[in-house]
Formats: C-alpha cells, sequence, structure tokens
C-alpha cells in the first residue's frame, strides 16, 4: 500500500521556513509497514493542488497532505481537495461549533471558513487531537505545525490497515563504493524483496561506505546481509547494525 | 524564470536521511531573483526519473536534480536523464580521465560509470568543484551529498541568467490569524507582484502572527507592509523586519 505526501507552501519554496513534516511522516510510516513512495512540493495554488491530488491518488492509497489549512487568503489546501475530487464545499455544523467554542465571541468568517470541507469527507477524532482530521478518499488533510501535524499523524496512523514492518539492517565498511558496487548489483536479484542501498561518507573518521538492506522479511533481510559480510575481506568491515 | 528540484533517492522516502538540499536550493534560488515554484522527492528509477523530468520540463525552464550519481546500483539520475531526453548514455573522455587520475590503479568499471553522461550533455566547471556539473537543455545534474550539492549549485547559478532579486519584509503582530484575514486577502489584488504570507505561531511569546511580504518590487513591498501598518490598530503591532 504505498503513500504520497503533498506538501503545501509558497514558504517552503521560498526557503523562509524549513519543512519537518516530510521526514517525520517518512520514518513513521516506514515504522509500520506502509512506504512513502513520493513526495511533492507546491505552492499555494488550488489548481495545482487538486492536479497533484488527483496525479497521486492514481498511483498512491494513501495521501497525506501538509499545510493550507488555516484562516487566511493563503490557506487553499480544502479547496484543492474539493477541486480534486470534483465536489464543492460546505460547512460542517460540527466543526463549525468545535470554532465557536474556541473563539466564542472572537469568531469571524475566516475562522469559520476552517469549517468548510469538500462533500463526502469524514472526520477523524482520536488521541490528544482537539480538531479532527478531515478524510476524503484516501486524502488525509494534515497541517503544517509540525506539532499538530504529528499528533493529527498519529490519529490516521492508527486507522489505516498496516502492513508488514520492513527492517532495516546496516553494514559500515572500509570500502570505497566504485569496488564494492559489483559485489551489490546481484544482491538485489539473489534476495528477491530486500533493497540495497548504499551511501558513501566522506567525513567519518570510522568508515567509508554503509550498506543498508531493507525488506519486510527480517530472516531474509538478514541472509543478505550475511551474503555481502561473507563476500568481503573481513579487514574492510567495520560492524554491522 | 521558474525552476523545479527532482530530489532522488529511496533512503529520503523511508527516512532514513533527511534532504538538507530543498531548503538551500530554494533560499539560494530565492536570493537571485531565481523562483523555485515545484519540487518532486522520488524514489531510484529510471523511468519514474525521466517521467518527472519530462513533465517539469514542460513546465519550468530551470530543473535541478540531486542525488544518485555514484556508482553503485542505486545510481540512476543520469540513466533517468537520458531517458527523459530520449538520448543514450556516451562515455564522456574527459570525465573519465579526470576519474582514471582520481582512483589511479583502484579505478573500476563502476567508477567510470560516473563517466556515461546523456548525449549532447555540456559539463559546467567553476569554483571549488573538481567533478563538472552534467546539464542537459535546462536540467542540472547535482549530487545528494550536501557540502558538494552547495558547491556544485554556485557553477550553476554563477552561469544563469538571474532575475530580480527577490525582497521580504515581514510584520509580526499580537493578532489572531482569523481576525487578520480580512485585511490580507485585498492586499495581493491592491499590491500586484506582491505576495502576503501568513504564519502564526503557537509557540513564541512575543508575537502571534508573522505577514510576510514578497516582491521584486522592494517600494511596491515596502507599500504594501506601510498599509498592513495603518490598518492595524497600533498595540496589535510587535514589530516589523
Amino acid at each position: 500500500m504505498p503513500a504520497a505526501a503533498l506538501i503545501i507552501g509558497n514558504e517552503l519554496l521560498t526557503g523562509k521556513i524549513e519543512d519537518k513534516n516530510l521526514i517525520f511522516l517518512a520514518k513513521e510510516l516506514y515504522a509500520v509497514g506502509l512506504e512513502l513512495t513520493r513526495a511533492i512540493f507546491c505552492g499555494d495554488e488550488v489548481e495545482q493542488i487538486a492536479r497533484d491530488l488527483r496525479a497521486l491518488r492514481e498511483t498512491h492509497e494513501v495521501v497525506f497532505t501538509s499545510g493550507g489549512v488555516g484562516p487566511t487568503h493563503d490557506d487553499k489546501t480544502l479547496e484543492g481537495v474539493a477541486a480534486a475530487f470534483g465536489v464543492p464545499l460546505r460547512r460542517d455544523p460540527h466543526l463549525a461549533e468545535l470554532i465557536r467554542e474556541h473563539f466564542k465571541e472572537r469568531t469571524t468568517e475566516a475562522h469559520l471558513r476552517m469549517a468548510d470541507i469538500p462533500e463526502g469527507a469524514t472526520l477523524l477524532s482520536g488521541g490528544e487531537v482537539v480538531w479532527p482530521v478531515v478524510a476524503l478518499d484516501g486524502v488525509y488533510v494534515l497541517p503544517g505545525v509540525p506539532e499538530i501535524f504529528r499528533l493529527k499523524l498519529r490519529v490516521v496512523i492508527d486507522q489505516l490497515k498496516r502492513g508488514q514492518p520492513f527492517v532495516t539492517r546496516s553494514l559500515y565498511t572500509l570500502c570505497d563504493e566504485g569496488t564494492i558496487a559489483a559485489l551489490l548489483s546481484p544482491l538485489e536479484e539473489r534476495f528477491v524483496g530486500v533493497r540495497v542501498g548504499s551511501y558513501p561518507s566522506f567525513r567519518d573518521p570510522v568508515y567509508k561506505v554503509k550498506i543498508t538492506f531493507d525488506g519486510q522479511d527480517p530472516a531474509l533481510v538478514e541472509a543478505a546481509l550475511a551474503a555481502l559480510i561473507g563476500a568481503l575481506p573481513a579487514d574492510l568491515l567495520v560492524r554491522s547494525e
């Protein structure tokens, strides 16, 4: 069940704010056996958001959005989700009530716009989350503020069907990437379902290349690691973990 | 002249490594008046890289890639660029010579694969960069390692036609986003070319909402800032910068 992310906000593309949600999402999904295979950063534009969501949903069962859910003119995500599915926005009475309870006599029409959700959307609640998560046909709308993104992501993950968790083993070596390359290529063919990654370090005094083995079958991951260890001269091995 | 980024690597989507290049690229481009309007993270797959590059080049004059340029099986970027433009890879004699000079008698065929570049590509040199940047029709191939990404990006930026630099002014306020929203919406219409952003802070003790004004005409940006300051009660203003 591959997942994708649509990270929304001009401020991320102009470098004013550094996104912190993609890496968090990637780690959390991987830990529960859901794999993120694509992420797009786009600006605050309804039509662009809609196009991206439509395209992502064609290839991914689950899409998480980040950002663009506040009350100001640059918050376009809910409009974008509605446009992606060709449905209108409708003011949700429960969300509107939550907003009125929170802002009391300071409540404005701009605040209430946050209760305008795509027709057919559902609301997910749970955990420490005060505001429910808006969800529509596999699209989960999360806010850009990292603290709230994290709380709301937890609510979604708790309700998704998980996969078999991924297992990662790593081997730190003193090999040069160019030398070890010929040994790595056949490993993915021999251990189908294990993904082999190679990451050189130019600054670490202890190792030169870290080789990673990822998969959902722990025994197979272990076997791939053992095969590479067996194929390397002992004096080039630093450690495995 | 809008720019886009294609950030390549399974390790970024599984959360093993946090990308540091997108935020750097965004800031650098913005500072020289080139705007990044889209970024895609994809895995190490030739066809996916090719599809993304083709689509990005339809809408963006300049595309920067990050990652996937080493000698191992998971380094697919040059193959992806070649596939995007429908050209074969050819071993570049100058790059092959650089590789042989560097690795000397330890040179392997895997190392030399790094000299296999798309037919028609050019090599950009300059600055502190030892390995030239591979460029083809507006696509600039940069490595994932942040230190080298930065050096090579400098080479490219020095050779690109720059735009008028963007100017940013910010106003820190004690307003609530829902209250200030109605004042912000008309500003972009009144000051065409100025983009107005609104960013709430939930933790900062000093301000509640930061309003940003971005544009390439400093006087217009200043005027938009002044218009908002004039429209707000003085006791809600914290500072501008």
